[in-house]
């Protein structure tokens, strides 16, 4: 059963154990509650796809242990066609939900990453994580896993290390090591789509040293493990998600969470690092440069639903979409670069010695740029073509539109074109959704900000080697070095 | 009493009528109904600010009429200064406000635009709607009056025109003409701070011919008039103004509105143009003029809040401002640039014979593209300098914040810099509020679409004369026509 | 034989027949003429590098008919790897050059273009250019030919086809056909490092219908074919190449020409289409996917040597190369968007059937906006780091720096950093000459304008697809056509 | 005779001393040599104009010393509109010329600051330094005299002090202090259009501490006075000046020269600083402030004519100039916007006590920030209308054009639109001129480098206010200071 049905999937999430808050209230089931239902179906979509014959795949690929057919998001990426996959499959998440289905993504890179660095750590120490992670890789595989992945810390004064924070729960770390297991602690931030996941899959912070080993340290956990409370996050106009009615208008969501470690458990075989502060900056290594290159599958795959909202608002307004084709070309070319660009670092990358294939670190590392800045000019095009009805979602709440007193005289007022008004406000409360509501992802931020993707781009640019260059070409004799 | 104070205009609005809606039901009071409260507040701030000795200068002026002391948003705008006095009081505004009081601003314009085509109304016609105006205004006046401005017609099918409507009420329009008055009845649409307003000053659409002369129409009204409904909008995350806690950030707060004009008297003595189309495009050529070179201030105010608010996340994330010189340098010069822009186009504009100033068209309309399109950016920036916590919002709610059992988790993760956590939540949520929350305001389509600035821009570049600059130079003798 | 030396390169070019013109005058050896000798310097140093250990996989390949080693620019491009070898080998050229080494790019892309076109017209007509290809291109590996590629016709009027032209000279078309081959006639321009070229291979324009039957026309030509003038076009500040002194600061650069046909016979084994109209559209589909995808290759290598001269001039001037830092990491930016979102291109690319690769339409047009665009800021960024020396080449020229009066107070107020005066002009001369001088290229309008790439991407961008996603994820039920 | 002639202003230069030397010769008559006759010319338009009816209010004004009418370019700016006229006269020059000239500039700026500057010397010091400026100016007014402006120093090494620099005459200096004036001593770099100047106004470089009092010197000499040697800069393509034919298309020009003062004796009566270095800042804040407030109008009469060379290319390319409605659009937007930035920065600006009007330093520095960047989009805009012919001058020289043999063919060649072949080339090289030829002026480092005015801009920046103003709105009550 390696690739689960939609009903098997929610089956799954059914049975985990109450550990997740919003609003202050305890979420008994995430399929149901209107503050996680989104997501989960957000995520329940892929599964679909897996068994939509056009969508195939996409979703689904042969395992490289078993030859089994399985979830592409439980694979190991060996080759570039592999991780271009990994773009294209986000693109079409993106498509199919207009939004971040995390949990789909984020443990999957995390798997490969740490296929990497066990095999690295393994070769250097002697250590067998290698070994533990393909019997969990196999059961991922074999159970249809959808693993959220925890990298970002709460991590409190950013001038100091773990060892050195006053809360040292700022950073996940081990409290004590067992012979059968670690007990971790700590928070983990800003975690996409973790009430549709069936596991978590940490990973620690970069560039640690030596007195924050405890804190250097891989593992996963099921997400309704002993000891571990998630509260989600409050994003924009999440509180229409409880309402009834097109005010939030579609039936996906994303979600963000706070992962609170109070002394969980980790038993051995689900532990991939525990000190090794020194693999740390490779992890991170690994993790940005795949990362970034294929998010560009995710904001380009948004795009392409902006430029479809952008259509149907366009004709609900009463205007051919053709009068903004200007606006829909410079917003083509913005999805496509964040979408080719990723692929090129992709195409210009290499195969780790452990069998997984990274990207290019500067290229992925452009992208990750583009990825922070072209979307929001693809969402302000999106609101320019759209109107005022979008940019502030200017317009009356369904419950107004629907008033017995005065909901015919605002449906009047709303109809424009040759739709009727609700169409025309579902259309823009969608682009309300996907460009200032609960749809907008985190482009920004996720995986890591523009700044320091700009840090990358600088050390990945041989400045004096391509002062050579000009010198040569200059006829220049003698030496021009730093004043 | 020209210069009112706070709780004079407060109780000015409580003494009117309920006539406005929202999520389906009536608002009792608009002063302290959780929806239109905050609205609220940011007007009665300029009645603060009027009695306030640092701001005096800039919220008061003398009347032209009376050499009275009144509210500068009451006063017409009869040369440079004057305008720009206008665009630095909207910087002034949304920088104790952080976002639009549009009950301040857009009544004002209309006043003055209707100063001049009254004047040319009376000169052209022999009509004597000047002295109506004058009487009003000096009302207006003498009462400190808060008045929105309402042009956008709900328009319906955007290939048609008034009279052409299958729903003859997609444009306000007079259905009766009586001795006494006129009775009107219609839609106007996304009317900003009609709340908080004591009048409202209707103008027609733009480009009116005969058919449509129903439609050519310009009045005020009482904003509890009988037979105006008003329904407020829906906005993102406006829920959160219904809640206690912190995630709605401020104390301040916009609203747009939907005018239900159920076939309402407007007696002769507020009405301004009943039937001459022939003038409703100076109006919107008048209207524009003046609104898009101002409008740079309101931008600008924010601008100047959001570089503040940068600052203070910065620091509470644990770093100093100054890590992020270039992203503020860059954001100064968004900032100044809508706002200089403005001035020049205002610097550079005429005295129209009635004694009011208008600014350059073609710099206003330029000015109104960069409206439309810098505040994006930084917006951009400041997200980008604020990290993920304001991106999406991302970090539990209030609720969570202080939940007995995790709460005091929550807390210790969030506190990075030396303030508390509250101070970074506070800050964070501002900064949501201010980009992807309640307090984003219209800039893109507010006072028209960018793409109509656009045409205007094109309309006063002189090609031909600029080819015959080029031609001079390029010593072209033969003449070079369009193909 | 089929790896030349430079030695025998340069010899095979002092052999031909001197057919080109620049001011007026007849250019008797191209090698050693100051208009022509840089661009066959740039040339030249393509066969240094394919003789150099680390260069040589960049400039040779293996034959796919023979086995032997050739020069890459000689050989067909059948998978992905091939095609981003283009890219990269033109990377290259421009490290070692500055600037376009024509002769090395277009044929070779014109050539293969050739070997899919052949492969159709001999499938659907029962032709045999293929065979006649072949030959040919055993020909030029095995004399590893230098060709340039001639697509762009002098064109005249442009609302005119070219069997419509008053001058029918404007298109290079037919004028007979004879048993043995045909003769042709007419202009084409811009034609890049023909004065390098061994070969020209000639191709038709794009969308031709049956009277444009005698303009359907594909051959190649030895450059001093009979009937053939080339005249060279006049470039920015290209007389300073007819000076002494290091005004014209490098060894390398480029020409362009017009190629006049004047009654030209091709034999048969030379000619690969003649008449076949229908094809003339897929040839400028196929040469634009690539052309535009590795052209990339191109700006981002005179990218990189932008950086170095900025690096250059920065410490010429007396001040750390770091202080530009985030100067360079957008100029990097930029150079690796160029290169990356080819490389994607050609990655998302196809296997045409004949057994030559293509890459992604809709990609490699995304670029070549790009490469209209992006060089343009890192030129900007160079000139901004340089300093107004460079801006404007604002400084004496190497006559008065060696003035027996003055030259020494000149050269004293040139000295800043701890360089001399000389290097400081070289590296500014450099670039002057990269930003503003002859060492320009034609990325804006080279292999087509970016208007033209805008229509490819509006083409292929599927708006009713996108608007379909969107209605699905809206929960719209009715249709949302086009008014 | 306050307002020259044409010809005496002509004459006023042929009485002048050769002291210019270019190519390594000395030229015998500015007004007649190839390469200086074009800037001459360009500054001889200004009496032209002067003498124009529709022009005279644009280039002369009365002088507040005498109530004469003077040209404008020897006035003191004593109010906003004064400044305003400045602007509007720039561009005017710019639209007569094509480019800069620096002699009716760069003077009249040093003059008004001077003005300001000896009133605060006077003032504090007890100096009578206004006094003889006001006898310089009543002579400059009285003669029309063209009045170039030096203030960049040759400098050297950037981490010194020009009391600290190994060669002493980096920057210009005072060598010996006489009872009746002072000689001074070194280089000043790149002087805008002081070939055609008859005399030279030499301000200090800025921030110079006590040890530099030698160096903090200002005064006023004749340009051909005894010991100062001429030498201009070479800029692109400047040699097709000195030839015949279109190449060089049109009849104005601007230079660019190092002045090299070797022991000049300046009388006291043209002395206006000499050693009071606390000044020296001052100087700079008050010259940068008008002039990059006014720069705007230069790069937007400049924009003007490019606007009007695209308008004719499309033409002769055979295509209708609204074609390309969006470029010029954008185009338009740009050139209004430096502009109108700088109206506004000099609307927003102050009366200095000496009686002079100064621009606001805030905005005039935003203003310097987009004219180094958005002439470099407008330019980008223009080879893209024009296409290949203009983007690297790509087509045969005039030579060519007209030659006995070939010319005809490529005449034909050239011919596209309803206009001649040498129409279409005399048009194309206008842009290649405009764009990437002689006829670009500095306006990135012209009258300092833009990092330069970000620094003005960061520091006029009120982070903290700003700061306050967020803090305030988010109900945050402890303090956030900088960590």
């Amino acid at each position: 059963m390696p690739v689960k049905s939609r009903e098997q999937y929610l089956e799954s999430l059914r049975q985990m154990r109450p550990n997740i808050y919003k609003f202050g209230e305890l979420i008994g089931d995430v399929v149901s509650h209107p503050a996680t239902r989104l997501v989960v179906e957000s995520h329940a979509r892929a599964f679909d796809a897996a068994h939509t014959p056009e969508k195939e795949a996409v979703f689904t690929t042969t395992s490289s242990f078993t030859g089994d057919r399985i979830m592409r998001f439980n694979s190991l990426m060996q080759n570039r066609d592999d991780v271009i996959a990994n773009a294209v499959m986000k693109r079409q998440c993106y498509r199919q939900t207009g939004t971040c289905a995390g949990a789909l993504c984020v443990g999957w890179n995390a798997m490969n990453v740490m296929w990497a660095v066990t095999y690295e750590m393994d070769r250097d120490l002697g250590t067998n994580y290698r070994e533990r992670l393909e019997k969990w890789i196999l059961r991922a595989e074999a159970n249809s896993l959808a693993v959220a992945g925890a990298l970002t810390d709460a991590k409190g004064d950013r001038s100091k290390t773990p060892s050195q924070q006053a809360n040292r729960d700022s950073n996940v770390h081990i409290t004590e090591r067992r012979k059968d297991g670690i007990v971790v602690r700590g928070a983990k931030a800003m975690i996409a789509g973790a009430a549709a996941a069936n596991e978590i899959f940490v990973l620690p912070g970069s560039g640690y040293r030596e007195p924050d080993s405890d804190s250097s340290v891989a593992f996963t956990v099921p997400r309704d493990t002993p000891g571990l409370t998630l509260v989600e996050c409050r994003r924009p106009s999440d509180c229409r998600e409880l309402e009834d009615g097109f005010d939030s208008p579609v039936e996906t969501g994303t979600t963000q969470a706070y992962l609170l470690f109070d002394d969980v458990f980790v038993p051995n075989e689900r532990v991939f690092m525990a000190g090794e502060y020194r693999y740390s900056g490779n992890i991170i290594r690994y993790f940005t440069a795949n990362y970034r290159a294929c998010i560009g599958g995710c904001v380009t795959g948004q795009g392409d639903v902006m430029v479809g909202a952008g259509v149907l608002m366009a004709r609900a307004n009463g205007l051919p979409a053709k009068t903004f084709r200007d606006k829909f070309v410079q917003m083509s070319v913005n999805n496509e670069t964040t979408f080719g660009m990723g692929i090129g670092a992709i195409a210009m990358g290499y195969a780790h010695p452990s069998g997984v294939w990274f990207a290019n670190d500067l290229m992925s590392h452009v992208n990750k740029i583009h990825v922070a800045t072209l979307p929001y000019e693809v969402k302000r095009l999106l609101q320019e073509i759209c109107g005022g009805l979008v940019e502030t979602g200017c317009f009356p709440s369904a419950k107004d539109f629907n008033h017995e007193e005065y909901g015919a005289f605002i449906q009047s007022c709303l109809k424009a074109g040759n739709v009727s008004a609700e169409t025309r406000a579902r259309a823009a409360r969608l682009a309300e959704w996907l460009t200032i509501g609960a749809g907008v992802p985190g482009c920004m931020h996720g995986g890591g900000s523009p700044d320091g993707a700009r840090l990358v781009v600088r050390a990945n640019t041989p400045l004096d080697d391509y002062a050579a260059l000009a010198r040569a070409l200059a006829g220049i004799d003698e030496e021009v070095s730093e004043p």
